[in-house]
């Protein structure tokens, strides 16, 4: 029998619909995708702002197709294939990408070593503080947990928000930092309509920030339709998402 | 009023002693350390692998210095302050001390991109599934949450086995995966007499890694006597621990 998430829309729509035609002919890089997931898109967004030349294809991850699974045990998505080997975990491709395609720019990792280390601590501060709290705002059906995962998810931001340069993280160039976190600021309408949520009690610095890389080319041409996701997001607002991310808070323990 | 955490043996002993001895004239880079701490063990085996010129300053982080907490508001160890600026985290400082330090070698990251990525692939199985499984082993204190952590650990270590090339992950080269997992490995000791872990239960080849792991001598020169030692994991053994990652696996959540 399937479960819900196996339902799932089955393939981008508006502008990344178009990325995705582009993106057809086989290449060296194959890039497995899931339209909606946000970690995705952080791959995604890196693949566009580089221009490198990879193969786009759609995965259902909940489906775990054979073929998918012997070559990313793990099942998820995004995964990626290089020359016939097996990739995968949103950040390191981030950073794969930088490594192995040097000549495509801009450079989304800052060259100067402390910088490359502070983009690194603040990419460990999204995984660490911001996403687990965003997960619980989301999931969370009693009030009271709910308030506090709000809570905790301003915190989180708010750190994050009073280390911008502006307008990027590192000031005029968009850097890794800046892709990790997008996918969350492209999709914060959900919890907009249904947790409370709102940019400025972030801070003024972050509602500005949220609408300057929402409309970053890279991010416009990586997401889909609005009404495509919510059906995906309101089985995490009823908590009945069955993805991996999902059990394990429901279980009150941490996202694998 | 003191916590208890904050009456730890106040320095390195043994071959560790000796490495801290050599390190005390003034150099670019600070390195603060926690004698007893395994995330610390992970930078300072970096150094010393790499030779980095580094001056060796202990801190008690439980005691939460202003000083210190000054230059690291999450106040944990490792720390490093390169040319007056901070850094933390322990593997963002291992990939710093690479990217900052080129021509000290080894390099303890692959050059190969797609080694890299699995290098980084592997620091996250280390972090997300080993630690927590570890630290629930040490921590909890009923028998048959015990053994399901004995259990997860041995799943975690295994993963991890299956994937060493031999005799070190990546072949002939020491590389940051071992040094990852090294400072657990030369701590095995406590879980061994205390929660029934042993290395040959993982696997043949798990023992015969971490019997060459531990006797690296960039790990034996940042190892300290075990009698220091066990004061501290009494604690945990105990759940006494008042660490953020005690308190956080006592929480049933997540190690910040």
């Amino acid at each position: 029998m399937g479960i819900p998430d196996e339902q799932i829309f089955p393939h981008a729509t508006a502008a990344a619909a178009e990325t995705v035609a582009k993106h057809q002919q086989p290449q060296d890089l194959i890039f497995y995708s899931g339209w909606f997931c946000p970690y995705v898109q952080r791959a995604w967004i890196t693949l566009e702002e580089k221009g490198i030349p990879y193969q786009y294809k759609e995965v259902n991850p909940y489906k775990k197709e054979a073929h998918f699974l012997a070559l990313n045990p793990k099942g998820l998505v995004p995964a990626a294939e290089y020359k016939g080997r097996a990739l995968y975990e949103s950040l390191v491709l981030c950073e794969f990408f930088e490594d192995a395609y040097p000549s495509c720019k801009p450079d989304l990792l800052p060259n100067d070593p402390v910088d490359r280390a502070i983009a690194r601590i603040w990419l460990d501060h999204i995984s660490k503080t911001f996403i687990p709290a965003h997960h619980r705002l989301l999931q969370l059906q009693d009030p009271e947990k709910q308030r506090e995962a709000l809570k905790d998810t301003y915190t989180s931001l708010r750190k994050l928000a009073d280390n911008i340069k502006g307008p990027y993280f590192f000031g005029d160039e968009f850097s890794i930092v800046d892709v990790a976190i997008a996918p969350w600021i492209v999709r914060d309408w959900v919890v907009q309509e249904h947790r409370g949520f709102k940019r400025g009690d972030v801070s003024q610095a972050w509602k500005e920030y949220s609408e300057l890389v929402e409309k970053r080319e890279s991010v416009v041409n990586t997401t889909s339709l609005r009404e495509h996701t919510v059906e995906i997001y309101g089985r995490y607002l009823r908590d009945e998402a069955q993805s991996v991310a999902a059990k394990a808070i429901r279980a009150g323990g941490v996202i694998p």
